[in-house]
């Protein structure tokens, strides 16, 4: 009479066992999947992929507002995917940049290169020679805000070679 | 000899289907829990509470970047937690919102409320007597680029009232 009980509660507890270990495995999946969906939720479109002579990689500009009465700059949201930087240039009147997404840098020339990340905010100056994109293994989104002088908000240069761009990632 | 594993073996499917059922309702309780976390991370921190001439309710701001040479304006991150507002303003040279968390209200005066969620950009024009928060029940986060007139970005007026903000709500 007494072992009957003892075998069926070993399996009624079997069964227990058995389907929270069963029900464990299926939530780290299942939350693991719902944060990086959560996470990849964008504030703005990619937008207008940019030109080979501005941009090395895939990088993207969503244009936000144009200059007006009001507003002395353009404001857009610029993506670059992993590995996509500007060229070296320089802004008449300095760029204002809002990090928003992923991870990025941003280089002065003959200055170490900076690491950005979101939430970060760079003062450009004015005419400092300059370039900023996504990590090697990250894609980057910021707001950009770009003054005008007269007519004008940016001067372009040359590309960021391979040779720099490597040695950014690392600093 | 057979009414044995009948009985067992109801005892362990028993077993299977309450700990699934104790798993599922715990699931449901552990994703709502996850999502909200997630969907939390804010870009910004909220910064310093906002004094009740200005704002109704529970407003923040984290400032970003003062004016300056090159930037005519100053840029900072506004929250709004449920329910708060600014008071009735104007701005002598217009303001761009810029929505990065939440769902808000913009109304000008005379105007019907515009309801503003996440990636849309507000270009405020200059002189016009407008406000802007949360709705009732969902906070609001914007960035906001106040333009300068000499020396002055905003003239505050009066309340938006409690009539006022429900009646925009339901817009």
């Amino acid at each position: 009479m007494k072992s009957k009980p003892t075998i069926i509660s070993y399996l009624f507890s079997a069964g227990l066992i058995l389907a929270t270990i069963g029900c464990t495995t299926g939530n780290h999946h299942k939350n693991a999947q719902k944060m990086s969906t959560t996470e990849q939720t964008p504030i703005f479109p990619k937008g207008n992929p940019q030109p080979s002579e501005y941009f090395t990689g895939a990088a993207f500009l969503y244009p936000l507002l144009s200059r007006d009465k009001n507003n002395d700059f353009v404001l857009g949201s610029v993506t670059f995917e992993p590995g996509a930087r500007t060229l070296w240039h320089t802004h008449p009147r300095g760029q204002v940049l809002i990090v928003i997404e992923g991870e990025g840098i941003y280089q002065e020339r003959g200055k170490p290169a900076r690491h950005l990340k979101k939430g970060d905010v760079v003062n450009i100056p004015e005419n400092v020679e300059h370039w900023h994109g996504a990590t090697a293994h990250s894609k980057f989104v910021h707001i950009a805000i770009t003054n005008y002088k007269g007519e004008q908000n940016v001067v372009w240069l040359q590309p960021v070679s391979e040779a720099e761009y490597e040695a950014a990632n690392k600093q």
